[in-house]
């Protein structure tokens, strides 16, 4: 059975690294001694070593130790063996890139599917799409493709941003970008603010957290679904 | 003689497309009784012919009429025989996949390097530098290579938009993006405010418009360039 969280950012404004979700992780990963974390994605460019140290820390809290993706010999092997898998955000093409050179895109959707329990936070939500194609980040590598997860059958959009209607700026607002890509692809895509996230139990999927989520489906307008909506059937 | 014109929008805020352009246009494009549009960035998905439609009526002011590259049997020749090209704003993906699609990045670098007189807005700036991997935009199509132009030997971030310190939201900042750019390269790279534009004459390349740019360079911290700072150097 899927269990999924799927949130948009790891860290919320004046607060520490993940401390609005840990709640909801000590009761995710209750039965993990611990976790595998995918550093791929090198926010600013932070080392896997580095990266993997500060989400140990944090995850000391609720006791469960961490170990990095990089630390095994074989990747392939580390995600098979894994009680949970966690990974970070970061950069979106460089996450993809990694997944797909270390050969494992597909070892953890497969394995993700089979009920390892995973999170992501804003680069590691983005990939539980079918693309990547609605992620906010710049194309500093070039990935072999842009296909993802497909741990839920539609695309995400992590820390979904309000147009600001007093902005004198004329580049796209992030609702025009996500109906350029609806010009070009069918696929709905879900904006979800920071301090938002999505819980996947088995094939129930619902909208956590105290905000709404902005909905975006082709040839629609887009819609705000409440907390606790039940996004089982998007698709 | 390259002749080109890299500017960082189209339209500034309440202000007419081009407007604010006009008049280093007309000097420009002196010389050219019509000029070729390139429409493949296709902004909010507006069609060929509508986008291009929209180039004419602006051009029609300084009496330079305009045919889309769509128009033409042959896209090469279409550009071969070109007075002068402007490449329209929109989605770097998009018009990427479209110059590779119709095999005309290396011919259009070319062309413009050999002295047909070029604008660029926005996307189309984009494409200028050595690589799109500096683009704001999301990545709605899969281009076969994020290799552009090369018109000048640096990478331009168009719509350069500064930190804004009052904000809340844990996204990276602009700055934040271009520096994991330059985590994993070294090519540099220029932010251009709305207003700012590069203007290349042969190997001279000048900041114009009113305002500073921002120039990020690897292992550097970023300054700011005044406007008539001299970039012919800059690689």
């Amino acid at each position: 059975m899927k269990k999924i969280i799927i949130a948009s950012t790891s860290t919320l404004h004046e607060q520490l690294y993940l401390e609005y979700l840990l709640p909801a992780l000590q009761s995710h990963f209750k039965n993990c001694k611990s976790i595998l974390f995918i550093p791929y994605a090198r926010p600013g460019g932070i080392s896997h070593d580095k990266y993997t140290q500060k989400v140990a820390e944090t995850f000391q809290v609720i006791n469960i130790s961490v170990k990095g993706i990089h630390e095994f010999e074989n990747a392939e092997t580390a995600i098979k063996n894994a009680e949970g898998i966690f990974t970070g955000g970061g950069n979106t093409f460089l996450l993809v890139s990694q997944l797909y050179k270390n050969n494992v895109m597909q070892l953890l959707s497969q394995t993700v599917k089979n009920g390892t329990p995973y999170l992501g936070t804003s680069a590691g939500s983005n990939i539980c799409g079918l693309s990547m194609q609605t992620t906010n980040d710049m194309p500093i590598v070039y990935p072999p493709s842009f296909q993802t997860l497909g741990l839920v059958s539609f695309n995400l959009n992590p820390h979904y941003l309000d147009t600001d209607l007093e902005s004198k700026h004329m580049g796209e607002t992030r609702e025009e970008r996500i109906e350029e890509f609806h010009a070009f692809n069918a696929i709905p895509v879900l904006g979800l603010r920071e301090g938002s996230w999505l819980e996947v139990k088995g094939e129930k999927i619902t909208l956590k957290g105290n905000l709404s989520a902005r909905l975006f489906q082709k040839n629609q307008l887009p819609t705000e679904l409440d907390p606790e909506s039940d996004l089982s059937n998007l698709k």
